[in-house]
């Protein structure tokens, strides 16, 4: 090895260390993303930053949590990092014991403004990566409203049938007070002025609105623009359930207005629906920077730093180019989507739902099916590989969720209807996902309506329990 | 290829599944360990069980959530099991596109319950793993409690200095009403009359008692026996915060003899902290299989299956004889550490606390140390790669959290007191560990006492902020 | 988990050994490459093949070979298959200790078979991954040629300029007669005159004929076609260097033609150079298929089973219809490339030689270029991360390759010209690289000719040696 | 973050390179292993230096060789370094391409040297480690030989039957002159009188003495003393068989002391066999530096870097501390075997022969088995779990290997026998291994014994063709 081979090799050392040292001072996601091989070194050096991970020195645990880990594979999957994120006081703490851990949350968080900014919420401020679940994510925002709020114990709800979002109100101690969608056309939409009278009513017993915005059709995204106004008139938090709404260009402008015009306190969304990471996360946005940190100090304890870890490889993997793109084509694909439903229901005889506003989810009438087979429709569609198409059938029946009664559950509000089909394009559907799709659909559809008598005795298909409900 | 290696083929192949099918039939740790081509067979046969890792068609995602994952590498860390475990309904609901995700949940639920009794909690009946740290699952269950008690407001509980524990009562919704320890001997203990008097006096008012079992020297594991008598007597639910107490044969005889005589609704611990897995998890175990099922379906939507498989594959790399043993060298282990600290502290003129039933925590008085500089000492045995070993000094100071006003806080108790250092023998801590302690104990000492007055100008230590509390 | 749960369970794992059996029993790369899940699973299978890895039983090996690995990191990246292939007696030998190993190996044969089919070379009969470089193998193939030619001192060599070729000559224990090319118009083409004199004057102490196909322009591939014609005329074994030719429908076209009027006794092509797979390996073909039985037999010992394992993996990564792709991608690529090649040397008063046979390499003069300054040229083009451009000067020196002189080294020739720069289109350059190059060579040249004097002294460019060869 | 966690960063990424650097600078083995992380940061830097990684700059592929790699699982596979090592001119140099992989096989070269010194070959004084099998680096080395033997027709090989020994000197274009072992006692030990009788006779003709050291008892380790007395004496090269040689101190110290007083030119050993590493490669050893040069140059192209990456790892993960310490377990428990072996002999009336220079194998007689039955039995041995023991037969059939005709083969030997049971104790072995052993072998040769006739009929036993040989 001559001098110039070592000159080259500081070269690399040199070449690495800034463009790590560079990413961690400031903390953006690049514009074109890293190779793997990057994203691995990326990931070792963090790792170094762990105290269990020096290597200039074997380091002693004498406390009762040292992140040890027995299991090499374990180990691996974590990418050596155990400490997990945040401290008993606040997930956004820095841990002595595990910078490295530290620096990969604080680099979610500032990458998940970044997204939101690049998404159109110019206005957010703040982003928090919470390794929990939406509702929960939900709940801890909800937690941390209490302390202004001494007297609430309601909190305004527009129904959305997914349990969840109910559970989230009844975790963080509050009752829900449930205020039904009306029917606009084909629409169900905000009945703002239910909200108004409630808020005038009850006053300071009110912790917040809770509104939601990405829902199947006929539901349309609230209308944020007129809550947050009652919110502000009022001095009542506003808190929005945002939960697979960034994919959805006209919920984030209605967002960004209802907050120039409104109150919002904190919207929330999903990390797995909105990032195409695993299941385990939400974002929780504002838009004051002061807002965040109430809502980190209410986590008890130490989190996951999964979600984490898989936003910011994620981001890193996708560079600014590719993640905006990803939702540029959702878009178009919805559109096409679209298009080929209206056809396709043209052909057989049914109907498209017209919600203009509803930019991810599509429902079609199911008239040519007789009610009682619509759900082995369903069935029928989840056996031949299609996965998150559901079929909503109507009813007078009553569901307790955590005791609140509602009637006909799944349809988000109690007026009936013929049944029909749901069907969403979300962010990460391919091209040849939407024309499979019609491909099978229309096969099962034919098979189905010519042989309705037989399908009644085929007992091999794999029923899901309870899966019309959003979240399956 | 002859027919003879046709034949071992198809052994191979039936030995597999035989392996494979006898574990999920069985759903026990088995009793040697599984070396690691193993376990990546188990986990790629489990993640053929989710919809989108079908080998005999491709899935179709037509939902708002189908468990897409863009980065490849991070695909690879989650080992192609992307969906999470639970639905809206409850933690314990199976997915019908996870199966794969939703049997690793039911494992790692079983083989937690399986952990349990090995340990000892022989009459444990049912376990749920959480993918939320021990604060959070703490919440969960008062929660779960709420509709049970629909007056109540307060939680009763008995100081320990860790926010996490104060703040999970705040977070469901609840106040706590603060029970401070006494000091017995060195020992600080439970105050079991003012538990009863407390629950005489609010009765319904009471949501539950939160004791606490595992801390740092010099508390003591609460008096779970006496506490749980009271309960039952008045009726009032009991939850025990036992975040790495399986590690102490006395805290887990208590607890199960607690169970037999008083009442016991849940006990929580961490999965960190006892299993040696990364950050994320916990544990809550109870004592009625039918006890579970509220805890499951307070938590609203789909979680991180994370934690699940973590402790899954641990146990399964582990065995249940290594399991087991590791818990007995710690046993072996604290004996020594206990031994050569009682021993150390002689040599120079100092002694430890004596406080037989904390069996995990050690406390060491720092009287040779002026107060104004017992907190760098505790600093430069960091800066020395010595984690988790901690100073705690003594002050009027009231600490507020979450508007709970604490005085002394670390100290678990007002009492004032000369300072001393807390240690900590947990499962995992090597031999080698314990024996390299004191040897960097002994050195950072002698040098701090002889030059006590230059210390003071070095600004290189690395002064983590309040590193004083448990949970650093 | 309900039956209906089960039976999915026991659906997917049948579906699961239907894929792998069938894999197995048709031996062909599938249609439609297999996700990263499967490829997994497909590994995890193969390893529970080799003793050490067995599920049901602990292996006790108590010979001096027993597949040990001491590094739980080196055991990973080789899949826990840790035997190699082949046994002492031939590399087609399966071993009872590794039948997973062995099963991989054999796949891997079958569908380097199957991949020749695929491109072109229909009767192609038998292949043999072999886990040395091209030369090694070529050194292989003659050593099994010893035993039917026991006179034989002298191997006749079409001069290329690659090191290899010629040592695998002497290795194998022959002699080269070296046959130049000859100038026909601006192509270097085979001798084929001269070939047929030497053969007719040595007779049986020729061991074979050793032509190359694939090579740097201006020269072209050996006439291949007359060089067969006469060692069936004159029953002299003939075997081809066909390096990196399989990319080349001119050159297989032309291989397949002369095995169909000639003799072709064997034909090697590089592993790494046509299937994208790490350096290690090359593929002998025959087009007999008892001929491949002796190269196998001639491999003295058990061999890297790496080669064999990266071909699969990265078939069944690809699938047929990818595979195919990419090698349809580097002819339209090339055609593009030459375009531009020839556009720009107009530009700038240089011309590209016209050797319509090469499908490949390009050679473009550099006339404008002082001749010592060209050197210079090519290290700037490499330092501006353009790898695999070569700069040729001419000259009179005579380079001594293991004893054999060879005037003009890297011309293939000892005719003289007046500078050429070299740049070939291989098979998984992207168009992206393509343009990029052009980019590049623009801008370096436009600076080099403007700035030529002061380039001289620039000492910071990398200068690898001898960058010149073949086989950089 | 502030000012000290990044002050903390820096001296986290200084330790790193400090590390790195260090290695590079030293290039001896560490003294204590390296915990995994460390070594996956060592691999991502090492392949940042290969060009297709940098992370400053686009690498553009304009040649026939790029590394590139299409699918993803292979690159990961080798770490992202896919250039292997060497050029077409030597093993030894440097790619420009590919410094990380460079590095990589110059580290492993350097380590090879320092692990033979530790093994007691302290005047060894270069080591090449080769990505082909024992076998064919002893072809290579053959190879090398051959320009200063100009007339060299012959390799006068000591016997010993294993098929790539005898293969590798065909494959360099060389044919053997056999010399038998002779009986000394128990033993079969080195004809040295017919050697020298030999080389008298022959003298120019004959290229190099090939002696072998490690074997099947109860054959002894050659006599390498004498022989390179003689070859010192006539001027002849002689080339040593090493293969699993290093775990003998015996035959280390003979090494030793026939280099002081005689001639050794090379000495050749198995990576896999002593290592504990994959089988793919070798290690040639000199002890002179300028001798491995000739033996580097003598490979015809580009090598697979695996076997130099495997060696790397595998010996910064042991440290030197382990590395030596495994070694010291081998000769530890092949007493153990030994006096087991022994004692298992007297009980069931056989005896182990006494081959005391015999370090590794062992052979016990079965005269208590009738002669047809034997090979059965070795069988049902390998069919129990228990593999690398060998049963051998005596008969006077001819076994021809490329063209020599060997009787008796499988014994090293024409003697007849009345049949033995081979087992070795090679580095690796565990002391559970060992004691497994011989209650396997205690359980099958009592059943065996006792229901002879039986067996016979027990057509499912898996009975491995050929598993007589060594390297089975």
């Amino acid at each position: 090895f001559g001098k110039r081979e070592g000159e080259y090799s500081r070269l690399v050392s040199k070449s690495s260390n800034k463009l790590l040292n560079s990413l961690w001072e400031k903390k953006r996601i690049p514009e074109d993303g890293w190779p793997e091989p990057t994203l691995e070194l990326f990931l070792s050096w963090l790792a170094c930053h762990d105290t269990n991970n020096r290597v200039d020195m074997v380091s002693i645990g004498a406390g009762e949590r040292e992140g040890r880990v027995v299991a090499p594979i374990v180990r691996r999957l974590h990418c050596n990092m155990t400490h997990g994120v945040g401290r008993s006081g606040s997930l956004l703490e820095v841990q002595p014991k595990a910078l490295g851990s530290s620096m990969l949350a604080c680099l979610a968080n500032e990458f998940a403004l970044n997204a939101m900014q690049l998404l159109g919420l110019t206005t957010c401020k703040a982003c928090l990566v919470v390794p929990m679940c939406t509702g929960m994510s939900l709940s801890l925002c909800m937690t941390s409203f209490r302390k202004t709020r001494p007297r609430a114990k309601y909190v305004i709800w527009t129904r959305i049938d997914q349990k969840s979002s109910l559970k989230s109100i009844f975790h963080a101690g509050f009752e829900p007070i449930i205020v039904e969608p009306v029917r606009e056309r084909d629409a169900l939409v905000t009945n703002v002025e239910h909200i108004n009278r409630l808020i005038e009513q009850r006053g300071s017993e009110i912790l917040c609105v809770l509104s939601t915005t990405s829902c199947f059709a006929p539901r349309a995204p609230d209308n944020v623009e007129a809550i947050a106004a009652i919110c502000r008139l009022h001095d009542v938090p506003h808190l929005i359930n945002n939960a697979y709404g960034l994919q959805s260009e006209e919920i984030v402008r209605k967002i960004v207005a209802a907050n120039e015009t409104g109150r919002i306190d904190a919207f929330v969304q999903s990390l797995d629906k909105n990032f195409q990471i695993p299941v385990g996360g939400a974002i929780v946005g504002t838009f004051k920077q002061s807002a965040i940190l109430p809502i980190a100090q209410a986590y008890p304890g130490r989190a996951s730093g999964i979600p984490s870890r898989d936003l910011v490889l994620t981001l890193l993997h996708q560079g600014r180019r590719k993640f905006v793109e990803s939702f540029d084509r959702q878009r178009m694909l919805f559109v096409k989507m679209r298009r080929k439903l209206v056809s396709f229901a043209e052909d057989i005889g049914e109907c498209v739902y017209d919600v203009e506003e509803n930019e991810i989810s599509l429902a079609m009438t199911l008239s040519t099916i007789p009610l009682e087979k619509q759900t082995l429709f369903g069935s029928i569609l989840f056996s031949r590989g299609i996965s998150g198409a559901r079929v909503l059938t109507s009813s007078h029946d009553v569901k307790n969720v955590e005791g609140c009664e509602l009637i006909n559950f799944g349809s988000h509000c109690s007026e009936q209807h013929g049944g029909y089909l749901n069907v969403a394009c979300a962010v990460g559907m391919t091209e040849y996902e939407v024309d499979e799709f019609f491909v099978r659909l229309a096969s099962v559809y034919a098979k189905f309506t010519r042989d309705m008598g037989q399908w009644m005795s085929e007992k091999s298909i794999f029923q899901p329990d309870g899966y019309g409900e959003e979240d399956d």
